[in-house]
């Protein structure tokens, strides 16, 4: 489909929420299925979820993974097996009731996440030590009936994958849940180019059935933090519900300890909120569905198209993913459009420049604008490229840890977060304070920090047990 | 996980169903899942299925659509505004009743196509002959609720690729729907390596809401004919359905003409029966998720392993997916299996071949053993991979044309089909006929002939109006 519009986007500074919805609508990303609560993933914001697909994919292969596909109907009873597993999924399941024309037996739930079905089939499959560890991953949809729900953050429905392994012992287990947000960490931040806080979760904040979740945390341009993946440590809570033993060396019978992991579609609302601004997205280059934009000045003029094709092939062949915006529009309607669609380089090219050996090249991270020799054109645009990919990286960077800040108390956690700050704070760990922090700041506790530098609780003034970071989140 | 076992299987000359069903677990392609009709695709499968997608994005692409993604929910009322496709869809509908704990306002079906919800999105999207044409294809999975099911070939849940396109003319429409039945076919031939008839389909045999169905038929080695991909002429039933309008140039309203092209995983059932053999799969090259095993003989002799570890990594270098199989099974074990799970080539390498320089390798399409030098054996592999890939589909062929027959009357159909072949035989084009011809011999009509080669109809004895090929179907 062509792409003819020009349209106006709410003030980011004066209404985040808004200029969410107009960018994610108006650059053509996702636009609202017809039923409430679910999304269409147009091609635009599908291509960006092909590209993390991809850099993903080969992610978990390296670490030695392998793709499977499990069913998205789970007898609902599977869901009763896991005590906090049902409290935390029971509510938000989608049932099917009827299928071919009958009234089932048991009632279906579309899969919120698939660590029942995967256990069950895991305890068939798994027979001895010699099968372990069993190391697979899931790219699926998943059905979670959302109450409030805004395009990739909270949909009904939306694309994720999940890793799903089973381990001999509790080390390897462990090791496998730290390895795997590792992979998330160095993923979100050399390829959607966001820096995130990793940590575990707070018992109240972690995955319904595991002994521990941790997560990792980026910070949007309104200060709310963003949950952009989360590994889970199960221990033995699936492999006793679900029976996944095996037969040890020792030649005794044991349970396996699993875990799991998972990034989901939310990335792509992680990537918009982070980088975006006035203008619409900022898109980094390694999941731009088009890295650079060849725009023609004066089109009709000799030699310029042609050279404007020249330029767009020899660019496809080093590899760059490059559209030549040759329609009827004016420029400045086009400089618009693409800027808007967040495309990382702009490259302006008039009779003048022709004759002079030149091209402009305009960096939309940065909004600047630079001339270039038209001889070293692919190389140059090559290299700004891999700098626009650092230099997105560094900038959010500088601006998330200008905004972690420190509290002692309430009202500073309070502050804090009122103006767009994550905020380091001292916690007794009890659940009473977690609930009063929260309902007084609406902060939640994001993750525990890695260093205890708070003495006190910031709630009751007991001694701290941990850190803790808290911000407003999505 | 590790894979060590050796079973057996059911002769493919006495009982194929059972030879069928052994394979697929045995060689761990796929298992039950939980849910009656439901298929968990195991990492080996998925494999398979990772690489088909890889070839036929390729080609999407490369002929101009995009990647999109839609709701798995559709409302129920959607499925009534087209006649047709009501009555074929609806009996085999799962459907959504409640969700988030409370029962819905409308029921929802969980999509077995997406026909009404991707029209009623491109309704919302299509405004003036610019926008036009939309090519966009979508990866996913649906539900089709069947009685009768056996992994791959129809279970209750499956993978696939649903393209949908809409056009601003009636012939812009059908080259389309050619274009991507020519698609079909040259994949199914050079990369599955399975020939295939294309051509018409039936008024019976039609989609449910087409004007016209066109399929590819793969002859499977039973002499069965397996429905592999299908493309549809829809005119403007769902355009007017659906209400898909745009502004034509005159200044004028007018409906879209669409169509819709999908593949699945049965292209797997396919590959399955269309090669395997008595001693199990034979997977062609380009899908083959592991292309070469390398079997070391008397390991523990110096150098065998690091000659075998060598040659490992100079095939992996240049590009073939190689496993080394270094496990303590005994070499004949190793035959087995890797020969069960169809690997196409089987590299032996021992003290003495070392010694002389050499390496056996096995072809497992041919069952053929060869002695080449060691000094050459990545070249060697990469141009036997490009020659097994070649001959079988050759093979098919001969297999094929072999088993396509003709008939005069609906006794002359019969005898054919019991005898597994594929039958020409005229048809009056009447239903009554073509469901008589069902009725006493199996078989249905799987495509209309290009060449009316038939004078009479082989049922009623009427003038033909079409020859058509007949035959029992998966």
């Amino acid at each position: 489909m062509k792409e003819n519009f020009v349209e106006q986007i709410a003030d980011i500074e004066k209404d985040f929420p808004q200029w969410y919805t107009d960018v994610v609508l108006k650059t053509r990303l996702v636009d609202y299925g017809p039923v409430k609560g679910t999304m269409v993933i147009r091609p635009y914001g599908y291509a960006i979820w092909e590209n993390i697909q991809k850099e993903m994919d080969a992610r978990f292969k390296a670490t030695g993974h392998v793709n499977a596909y499990f069913p998205l109907l789970i007898p609902m009873s599977f869901f009763t097996k896991e005590a906090e597993h049902v409290e935390g999924f029971a509510p938000e399941v989608a049932v099917v009731t009827h299928a071919g024309g009958e009234e089932l037996a048991e009632p279906l739930a579309i899969r919120p996440t698939s660590e029942t079905v995967i256990g069950n089939m895991y305890a068939k499959w798994l027979q001895s030590y010699r099968d372990l560890p069993i190391l697979i991953n899931q790219w699926a949809n998943v059905m979670r009936w959302e109450k409030t729900t805004r395009p990739f953050l909270r949909t009904s429905e939306f694309l994720w994958q999940e890793g799903h392994t089973a381990h001999a012992t509790e080390e390897e287990a462990m090791e496998e849940t730290m390895k795997m947000l590792g992979v998330y960490k160095e993923f979100a931040e050399n390829v959607l180019a966001i820096p995130v806080l990793t940590g575990r979760k707070t018992e109240k904040e972690k995955f319904a059935g595991a002994v521990a979740t941790f997560g990792m945390e980026a910070m949007m341009k309104d200060g709310k933090s963003l949950q952009a993946g989360t590994s889970h440590f199960l221990g033995q809570n699936f492999s006793k519900a679900f029976d996944i033993k095996f037969l040890d060396k020792d030649g005794s019978q044991k349970y396996a300890y699993t875990t799991s992991w998972g990034t989901s579609t939310r990335m792509i609302g992680a990537l918009i909120m982070a980088h975006g601004d006035a203008r619409g997205l900022v898109l980094p280059p390694k999941v731009a569905p088009t890295q650079a934009v060849i725009i023609p000045i004066a089109a009709k003029k000799g030699g310029v198209i042609e050279t404007c094709l020249k330029i767009k092939d020899d660019l496809e062949k080093a590899g760059v993913r490059v559209v030549l915006d040759d329609t009827d529009n004016s420029p400045g309607w086009k400089f618009n459009e693409w800027e808007m669609k967040g495309v990382p380089l702009r490259i302006e090219l008039g009779p003048r420049d022709i004759e002079a050996g030149k091209a402009l090249i305009f960096r939309r991270d940065t909004l600047e604008k630079g001339e270039y020799a038209l001889s070293g054109v692919v190389e140059e645009v090559k290299d700004l490229l891999e700098k626009v990919q650092k230099d997105m990286l560094e900038a959010a960077r500088k601006r998330r840890d200008a905004r972690i800040t420190s509290a002692d108390g309430i009202d500073g956690i309070l502050k804090a977060v009122e103006s767009g700050n994550f905020v380091k704070a001292g916690w007794c760990a009890s659940r009473e304070c977690e609930d009063k922090i929260k309902a007084e700041t609406a902060a939640t506790a994001r993750i525990i920090d890695d260093k205890l530098s708070h003495k006190k609780c910031a709630c009751c003034g007991k001694p701290a047990i941990y850190t803790v970071i808290f911000a407003r989140a999505y």
